[in-house]
């Protein structure tokens, strides 16, 4: 499939001993690229959500901890596998709900501790990093092709958030699926809800579709019910923060009403994300860690105010949607369809 | 039920011989009051959505009519009532959806047809206008202890929109029942849901409920369904922009996929809108004409551009709610409890 010409943008990469990050705060107003050379940057980085999107979270922080080995040993430091662990916690309490982020750390933890003796230790922990990247995106064209594969031609989708290339290594998950559907002639048009309060859809999801010419039509949150009414939209197709034993999915706020209406409409819903999303040691849905963020990202935006003074806000940054609302969870290593536990303990055994 | 100390505000007023207006496309940044005395500027008021609000753009147009005769009686024409019924075409012209315009504009034209051989036709019609604004805010104060008797105590409304005094001729539709139930002690907290792509949530109900001191949390429409799956929601209570034969409502885009959500998680539905909303000519909601307006609102965010050049944008204002998911319609003329096109009917024929 004619997949590169849809596939040109990146928010993450290595260059030149250093990690670089496109600012996805100033998208698409501004396309700034910011440089880190410091883990306490790179945990502000994610925290601040310069970089977003639980893939990305996870690739960012790999690439933090080659640049923490990096620090500790040019200051010769003796205990630097020790500093190491250190700021590695500081990665990992950066930002509470994306398990792709805890996943990655226990890669290069691992890693960490084969290499402590090597003579070249950075450049092991570099290699990994790289590697774990450059699987990242593998995964995702693997799932664009079997997410694709699921969609009927004839009918619009509807993506929630952005789960695109500025969320993920590159290529995407749920916009992964969107972009092969694309380039097969599956689909012919795209609708994005702009995903309030941090405009994800609006700012990222579109600016990404534009960049690779795929047509998007934004709508607001409010009009996804009324989208679906008029029988256009074939399949709501999203990313994933986590996903626990049973098929649980949290994802961006917005995602549970989404598949209440899509069940509602008879609309399918599937979930894209890589094994690495998926935390087995978690039984249920209700037991994920769900992040609050602070009020002014409801009652403001881009610094003006729009709400009185005087208002408060409930500003919940993801929601948990059933299993039982999901037609399909798409992995590199397989479509698992009406998920279950069981299914999922399948999935995960298969070459694990 | 001590319901004055939370009823401040008042956004349409007939002062020294003018219309004054409350600026709604500028709160709560700004409290500014413009006067109307030309009925173009009228009708462009509402299509501006300086003033917005089905019951309140109804009393605006009536006002409207009185400005028309005013301005063509006092240039001498001998066929002023030829041109206020031009007038009146160029008022029913500003917005399509609502049915009060259409009502108001009825009733100022029966008036019209009465009056105009009489000495000072103008004050006449004026009376009229005043009469049918204060009947619009006795109405609201009866829905409003109609509306609160149903709601059990001891859990939190989620409001969509603005349904206010900012809507109404004063006190509200929707905030009406709420102002009553806060009053009576019925609810403790109020939810109101931003709603994009114009904010009236944001902006208005919250800046209206500061103003009376009501507790108000804002949450982004894509947290509805997160917000009642909590269980803290008893009902969602919203107003109508025209309710047709059968019970089905056309409101605020949103308030369709509020009802859906409402119907899953057990939380109950609420219209509340006056008889004049009731449009017994349209058999079904899928005929009540649905307005669509341009895509800038959704491309920006409180007058900043937000998403990049290329994007387009699905921009329709309202949605309509089937019967079927409703718990109540509550009117000035009684409460329609799970509404259906014999119920409508005899609410409508009672004392009509």
């Amino acid at each position: 499939m004619q997949t590169d010409s849809y596939d040109t943008v990146r928010a993450v990469e290595w260059v030149a001993d250093k990690l670089r990050l496109l600012d996805q705060r100033v998208l698409p107003g501004e396309e700034k690229f910011l440089d880190f050379h410091d883990v306490r940057g790179v945990a502000n980085a994610i925290a601040d959500m310069v970089v977003r999107g639980a893939p990305a979270i996870g690739v960012t922080a790999a690439y933090g901890v080659v640049i923490s080995a990096q620090t500790h040993l040019s200051a010769g430091a003796e205990d630097w596998v020790e500093r190491v662990r250190e700021d590695m916690q500081v990665l990992a309490d950066s930002r509470p709900t994306a398990v792709n982020l805890f996943w990655a750390l226990a890669q290069m933890q691992r890693c960490l501790e084969g290499v402590a003796t090597e003579p070249n230790p950075v450049a092991s922990l570099l290699e990994r990093a790289l590697t774990l990247h450059r699987e990242d995106i593998a995964g995702n064209r693997v799932m664009g092709e079997l997410g694709a594969a699921l969609i009927e031609p004839g009918k619009a989708v509807l993506t929630h958030c952005n789960t695109g290339s500025l969320a993920t290594g590159g290529y995407g998950t749920a916009l992964g699926v969107i972009r092969s559907a694309y380039a097969a002639g599956r689909i012919e048009r795209v609708f994005a809800d702009e995903t309030r309060p941090w405009l994800q859809g609006a700012r990222l999801t579109a600016w990404e579709l534009v960049q690779d010419s795929i047509p998007v039509s934004l709508i607001p949150e409010g009009a996804a019910a009324h989208l679906m009414k008029q029988g256009d939209v074939g399949w709501v197709i999203v990313g994933s923060d986590r996903i626990v034993a049973n098929g649980d999915v949290a994802n961006k706020i917005g995602t549970y009403g989404l598949a209440v209406m899509a069940r509602y409409h008879g609309v399918k819903f599937m979930v894209v994300a890589p094994t690495t999303t998926i935390d087995m040691e978690i039984s249920k849905g209700e037991l994920i860690p769900i992040e609050q963020r602070g009020a002014s990202e409801v009652l403001s935006f881009a610094g003006t105010r729009i709400a009185p003074e005087g208002a408060l806000a409930w500003n919940p940054v993801f929601d948990v949607t059933p299993a039982g609302l999901i037609d399909a969870i798409v992995t590199e290593k397989g479509v698992v369809r009406q998920p279950t536990a069981e299914k999922m303990r399948a999935l995960m055994s298969e070459g694990g």
